[in-house]
């Protein structure tokens, strides 16, 4: 049988890795959800965190082996919040760090790597762009260069979140996950399929994003020209290969929903549960919005993967909702 | 040495009829705050729970002890938040809770309890009013009469933040407590003065809403007028003795903010923490705000006990922001 990348002890194993207060996160039911959506729903809580993302899980681990082995610097290219999480991973560990992002990434990650004193590089160009150039700087300057979902921390570190999900015991039945590089999909489904096989896997992509989700329905390797999403988490347009092979395994579907539902996805958790998410967090409540009669009945656990998000454009995107009062 | 009313041994053990939904909750550095604030601050997150405040864990020893002992029905009065707590901790054990509220308490908390299938009853006038009502139907009944932050098991379930904040072994010097009734207070207080007497314990209420914070300074009850705050979670007006005894044990300090400085502080929550709270959650932030010299070079703890909040006036509150575009 053909098995992912993932190792299921050596996940276990990071969990030691990692800052526990980015470890055991909230996971329950939010009821006022419920009425909107038509299926009882559980949102695991990965924004509570020095980061505001589940990206340090992977990103502890990381830096606590490449302190163990010497290494001061390392680079990678992020749409910001791998930048943030491995910023903070490795400013605790003597690791001088170098986030690689896109002019147009989101100013509050930014800001916010920044503020924890990494080298912050912007480049032209999309992510894609930022990915040859944070390459470049670890070739030239000899450091490591880490590459989100395909270097298996990244996704061991992510695993971490579905080993909690299988201890929590809940009656849940489906687990959305928000679908960009792969990381969090392949980990968490990886611990899944591994320890609680009856749990369906269902990756969220935007449409604007969908080369992933293409990908996986095609079973190949599928580029995309420039994303169009504000879901700026999850817009890669050239997925990794071996990331794609763990998660023909790790995934029993990959859907993809319109930009529409993402941000009633963030108005609804904002309005009925009082979270404050990134439209990347959103996407499993969006996922359910369009397509109810697939979730009736049934309980999902959505993961609220992040909430970096600029304020002045989240205000912009719920603040326009029917029968709030509008600008 | 004179004592208060709790006792740690119990504390401990009131962890284990908890349900673990609302234990263990986040306790993280808040950077973003920091450089607005002028100290180093760390959010205790109370609200990632299906209640959505602190109370729950309070509630959660109320009824499991009511259901051991084979009641099938309390009653309380609250302005929200314990009533919603207690249902759902009274749902779950067969137990049938009556709320009383004032017909002028927060709508969301309202309709969240309705949600939950409490009964609710409204009343003309303030808390007080739907305390003496609750006590009206206790007596009617013969059911029993939960009363916050008199029962102890309100405090005791409360006081199990103060032993999440002790083992968190955190390098925080102060913790801020926002103080109503005082059940937070005291609980959180008496752990901390019992296991980590350094750690300075400051209450903080509203200017419009003093009672207990003037107790507390003449050492006596003293009650006031009407309330006159946005913090409804706190607004009493008619402290009861026993918990003033606890409190004056438990606390080194009560002070009063002002409404403006709640409202800034719910912004900062928002803008740079990501938190949708309940005014009386901002309280803590707003103590630093309007005494930053007393903070200087500390390290606080804030708890953020509830995001139980109407989401118009939460907009309306929030979103006449300096530099936000305003309505």
């Amino acid at each position: 049988m053909r098995q992912t990348r993932l190792d299921t002890a050596r996940i276990r194993a990071a969990r030691r890795l990692i800052d526990p207060v980015f470890l055991g996160t909230p996971l329950y039911r939010c009821e006022a959800l419920e009425s909107a959506l038509g299926c009882a729903v559980s949102v695991k809580l990965e924004t509570a965190n020095p980061v505001r993302s589940f990206k340090a899980r992977g990103t502890e681990v990381v830096a606590s082996l490449l302190a163990d082995s010497g290494a001061r610097a390392a680079v990678c290219a992020s749409a910001g919040n791998l930048g943030l999480a491995l910023a903070r991973s490795g400013r605790g560990r003597g690791i001088e760090v170098t986030v690689v992002a896109s002019r147009s990434a989101t100013v509050a990650k930014l800001d916010r790597i920044r503020a924890l004193d990494a080298r912050l590089e912007l480049v032209d160009g999309d992510h894609e762009s930022a990915r040859e150039r944070a390459a470049a700087i670890a070739r030239h300057e000899g450091i490591r260069l880490v590459e989100d979902s395909l270097d298996i921390e990244t996704c061991e570190g992510a695993a971490t979140i579905g080993l909690e999900l299988v201890e929590a015991e809940a009656s849940f039945d489906t687990v959305l996950i928000a679908l960009g590089g792969g990381a969090l999909a392949t980990g968490v489904g990886h611990v899944l399929k591994a320890l609680a096989p009856g749990v369906e896997v269902i990756c969220v992509q935007p449409l604007g994003a969908p080369a992933m989700t293409h990908s996986w329905h095609r079973r190949t390797v599928v580029t995309t020209g420039p994303t169009d999403t504000i879901a700026d988490g999850v817009a890669g347009r050239r997925p990794i290969p071996a990331v794609l092979d763990d998660l023909l395994l790790a995934a029993d579907d990959a859907v993809l929903v319109q930009e529409a539902s993402i941000i009633t996805g963030m108005r609804m958790l904002l309005d009925h549960a009082g979270l404050v998410v990134e439209p990347s967090a959103a996407l499993g409540v969006a996922a359910i919005l369009e397509d109810p009669d697939r979730f009736a009945g049934r309980h999902a656990v959505t993961i609220v993967c992040g909430s970096n998000v600029d304020m002045d454009a989240y205000h912009r995107w719920v603040g326009a909702a029917p029968g709030r009062k509008s600008c």
